[in-house]
C-alpha cells in the first residue's frame, strides 16, 4: 500500500521515518516485470509472476495454452494451464496476473514458457463485444477502432519498430557529433507551405493579429530554423512533427507526420551530403535488424522482395547516384515500353510514375537523383555552375518512392537577397534568414526524411496511416 | 567536386563506374571534423585542419590567441597565430579554416591547441555591424536577435544541455523497457485545456467543420492518447511539444513547450509511480553530469546553491514525500512567519508562494506532494479510499517550483463513465477514453514533466524563454 508519512515537521526528515521503496533501477521497484525481461533473463525453474493481456487461448483435452503479451516483445509468453476449465474462462483481451514456474519452452515459437500455478483476471474482456478477436483484421477495420488497435499484432509490431527506428536515428546522429535541435512547431514563416499550411488561432482572439500579434501557422519543415543553428553548430538535426493540409485522400500523405532533418555547416560538396544521408538510412536500418529483429521478421516473412530491399539498404555500394539529367534520359528511353501518362521531359518535375519506374523497375533499390532544374526547386537551393540546375537531391526507393530530399543552401548574402526579392518575398519576413549569411556564413546543406515513409518502406505497408499512432488526414482527426 | 556519373543504362551499375566516397562512418567522409573529435582523439604533433567560428581574439606583441568554436564542445579550441597582422584580420563571428599542428595545451582552460600554419576566412563578419561582440550580453537582448543567439555562449551551452537531457531521458526509458509513442499534436479532444487551447484551421476552409470535418486543436497533453497504448503496452512514454494559449507574461510559461510523459500499466500503488519519477529525474541529471559536464559547469560555477541542488537531485533518499494534508499543515504553521498572500487552507490549490516555500525555504530540495483533494483535480484521477482525495502527485523543486505532475488513473469503467457524465462531458467525445476500461482494463498511472522547467531548474535561469530554441508566448512568435 502507498505509504502515508506522519511527517509533522522538517526535522523528522532526517530520522528515516519514511519507508520508501527507492531503488537504483525501476526494474527492481514496484513496477511489474516486463515479459522482455522475464524472457531474456528469467531463470528456468524459478517462480515468476507475470502480467499482461491474453492474446489467444488454445484448449486441448487436459491442458490449455494461452499467449500472454505486454507490448515489450514481438511474441508474448506461452502459459501452460493444466485446468482446461480455468483456461476456458480466459478471454482474448483480458488482463491477467499469472504466478507459476518459468521453464524453457520446447516450442519453436518461443524460448520460455510459464507453467501456471494460479491465474488472476484483473480486467475481463467480454468476448461478445470485444472487437479484436483472434482472427486477422484488415488494417482499414483497425483504423476504425483507433483506440484499441495498438492491441493488434501489426500495430503493436509497428509501434516497437517506430521506437527502435527513432533510437537508431538518435544513435546515428549522436555517434557522429550531431546536436538535436527542437525547431518550433508554431512559426510565422510559411514561404514553403503555400496554401497547404494550417493556421493557428485562439478562440477568444479569432483575428489573425490576435494572440501572437501576427499570423501564425504550423511548421511544414524545420529547415530554415535549423539553418539558424548551423551558424554556430557544425552538425545539427531535428526530429519533429510537421504539418501539411494536403487534401489528397491517398495513403501517401498525412496532415501530421514526423520528419528527421539534418543540416551540416562547412559543406560545399553535395556528395558529402549524399554520404551522410546514405549512412543515416543504412545505419538506422541496420539498427532495426539488430534491435527489432522479431518485429522486422513479422513484416519480412513471406515477402522475399522486401527482405532483399532491407539487405540492399543495409549494404554500402547499393545506393545508386544519378543526376536528374541522366534520370530523364533513362525515362525517355523507357517511355515507349513503360507507357508513362506524363512524357518525361527535361525541365519538368518527376511524376510519381517516373520515380516508381526508376526505384522499382529500373534500379530496384535506393536511387539518389541529383541536380534538378533550378526553376522547379525552392529559392534557397545553391545554384550549380551550369546556371540551369541546383545542388540538390531526392532519394527514391521502392515503396513510398520519394523518401528524402535535400540540398546545399545558398550561403551568399547578396545572391540570396536578390533571389528573395525577385520572388516577391521582400516584405521583410525572411530578412532574418537572409541575414544569417551576413556574419560568418559557411557553405552548408541538409536534408529531410519522412519518418512514416521510411517505416512504410521498411514494413512494405500500403498506407502511411498505419504507421502512425493516430493518423490525421483530410476529414479525419478522431480521438 | 561532385561526381557526375556517365551512367547510360542499368547494366553499367555492376561495373563500378561510380567513384563514390562511401564510408562506414560519416566522420571519415567529406564532412569536416568536429572540434569534439579533434580534442578527444587528435594526436599531438599531427597536422590538422579545423573549421569553426572565431569566438574571440587576444592580440599580444608577437603572437595572438584565437578561440575557435563549432558547437560540438563547451569550449572552443585555442589557435596560436604567430603573425599578429593576420590575427588582427580575424573578427569575432567569422567562419575560418585553419591548418596547422595540434599540440597539448599548457593552459588550464583547454587541453589541446592548434599552432596555425595558414588561416582561410570563409565568411567574414563585419565588426561594425555584428551584434554579438565578445562582451557579455543580457539574455533579454539575445532574445531580440533570436536568429543569432545560438552563437552566444549561454544559448550554445543550453542547446547542448537540452540535447544531452533528451538523450538521458531516452536512455532512462529504454533501459527500463519503455516504448516511445508519438502521441498526436492535432486532436479533437480538449477536455483539459479549457479556454487555453489553440485552434487549427485551413485558410480556404475557415469554418470549424472544415478540413477535418470537426473542431481541431493543438494538444495540451499526450496523456489520454498514451493511455490508449497502456491497453497493450506495459510501459510507454512520449516526448512531444505541447501547447497552451497562456496569456501570462511571466518567464514561467511558454505557448509551445516540450513535455515528457510516462504511463505504466498494472500499477495500483502511487509510491511505485513516485519511484519511477524520482529515478527519471535522478538518472537524467546524473546523465548530464557524465555527458555534459563542461556545459553544466558553465551554469554551476559561482553558484554553490545550484551545485548543491544538482547533488541532491542525483542522490537517492533526497526526494521528500509528503501528502497534501501534511503540506497544508506545514504551510499553516509557517503562515505567520512566511506572510503568505493566500492563506493555506485544506481544499484549496497550492499557490506558487506555497510551493516555493515548501521546495525552497522548508525542504530546500525536491518534494513530492501527494493526494490532493479530488475537487481541485481532473476527472480521470483515481479516487482514494478516503473519498476526499485522489491518488496524485506534484513534484516541487527550487526554481521552477512545479516540475512534474501525475496520478493513478481511474480504471473502473462504470465509475469513470458516471464521472464523465456528471461533469457534462457526455457528448460522446470521451467515449473512446472511457471504453478503454471495458476490455482488459488494468490499474495504471502516469506523469508529465515540463522539459524546459527541468532545464530551468538545472541551469538556474530565470526564464524558460531562454531554454528553448525559438520561444513562443503571448505577443511573440518571431521567425
Amino acid at each position: 500500500m502507498f505509504f502515508r508519512g506522519v511527517l509533522s515537521g522538517k526535522r523528522r526528515l532526517d530520522t528515516q521515518h519514511f519507508t520508501r521503496t527507492l531503488c537504483g533501477s525501476v526494474k527492481s521497484c514496484g513496477l511489474p516485470t516486463t515479459l522482455k525481461s522475464v524472457i531474456s533473463s528469467g531463470v528456468s525453474g524459478s517462480d515468476v509472476k507475470v502480467t499482461g493481456w491474453v492474446r489467444s487461448v488454445r484448449l486441448q483435452k487436459r491442458i490449455a495454452f494461452a499467449e500472454v503479451a505486454d507490448g515489450s516483445t514481438a511474441r508474448g509468453i506461452q502459459v501452460i494451464i493444466d485446468d482446461p476449465q480455468i483456461a476456458s474462462s480466459l478471454t482474448t483481451g483480458s488482463s491477467v496476473e499469472i504466478t507459476g514456474k518459468l521453464a524453457n519452452s520446447p516450442g519453436r515459437e518461443q524460448s520460455k514458457e510459464v507453467q501456471a500455478a494460479s491465474i488472476r483476471i484483473i480486467g475481463a474482456s467480454d468476448p461478445g463485444s470485444y472487437p479484436l478477436q483472434k482472427k486477422r483484421h484488415s488494417l482499414e477495420f483497425l483504423r476504425e477502432i483507433g483506440h484499441l488497435r495498438p492491441r493488434s499484432q501489426t500495430i503493436s509490431a509497428i509501434t516497437r519498430l517506430r521506437d527502435s527506428a527513432e533510437m537508431g536515428l538518435h544513435t546515428f546522429f549522436h555517434t557522429n557529433d550531431f546536436i538535436r535541435i527542437h525547431t518550433p512547431i508554431l512559426t510565422s514563416n510559411d514561404c514553403e507551405g503555400g496554401g497547404e499550411t494550417f493556421n493557428v488561432t485562439v478562440p477568444a482572439n479569432e483575428n489573425p493579429g490576435g494572440f501572437f500579434g501576427r499570423k501564425v501557422n504550423l511548421t511544414v519543415s524545420g529547415q530554415l530554423h535549423l539553418e539558424v543553428f548551423t551558424g554556430a553548430f557544425k552538425r545539427v538535426y531535428t526530429f519533429n512533427p510537421a504539418f501539411r493540409a494536403e487534401p489528397s485522400q491517398t495513403g501517401r500523405h498525412l496532415s501530421e507526420f514526423w520528419m528527421v532533418e539534418g543540416e551540416c555547416a562547412f559543406v560545399d560538396n553535395i556528395s558529402t551530403l549524399l554520404d551522410v544521408e546514405e549512412e543515416m538510412v543504412r545505419s538506422t536500418t541496420q539498427y532495426l535488424t539488430e534491435h527489432a529483429a522479431s518485429d522486422l521478421d513479422f513484416f519480412l516473412k513471406n515477402n522475399e522482395k522486401l527482405a532483399q530491399l532491407i539487405k540492399k539498404l543495409t549494404s554500402p555500394e547499393q545506393y545508386v547516384r544519378i543526376s536528374y539529367t541522366e534520370a530523364i534520359n533513362i525515362l525517355q528511353q523507357a517511355n515507349t515500353k513503360a507507357k508513362f501518362v506524363f512524357k518525361p521531359q527535361w525541365g519538368h518535375g518527376l511524376q510519381s510514375e517516373h520515380e516508381r519506374y526508376l526505384a522499382t523497375t529500373h534500379f530496384n533499390g535506393p536511387v539518389f537523383v541529383t541536380d534538378y532544374p533550378a526553376a522547379i526547386k525552392p529559392f534557397y537551393m545553391l545554384p550549380n555552375p551550369d546556371g540551369r540546375t541546383v545542388a540538390c537531391m531526392d532519394l527514391l526507393v521502392p515503396g513510398p518512392c520519394e523518401l528524402l530530399g535535400g540540398s546545399l543552401r545558398d550561403h551568399e548574402y547578396e545572391r540570396l537577397k536578390g533571389r528573395v526579392k525577385s520572388l516577391g518575398y521582400d516584405d521583410g519576413s525572411l530578412d532574418w534568414y537572409v541575414n544569417l549569411r551576413k556574419f560568418g556564413t559557411t557553405p552548408h546543406g541538409g536534408f529531410g526524411m519522412g519518418f512514416e515513409r521510411y517505416l512504410q518502406m521498411i514494413t512494405g505497408l500500403e498506407s502511411v496511416r498505419d504507421i502512425i499512432s493516430f493518423p490525421r488526414y483530410a476529414g479525419k482527426c478522431q480521438y
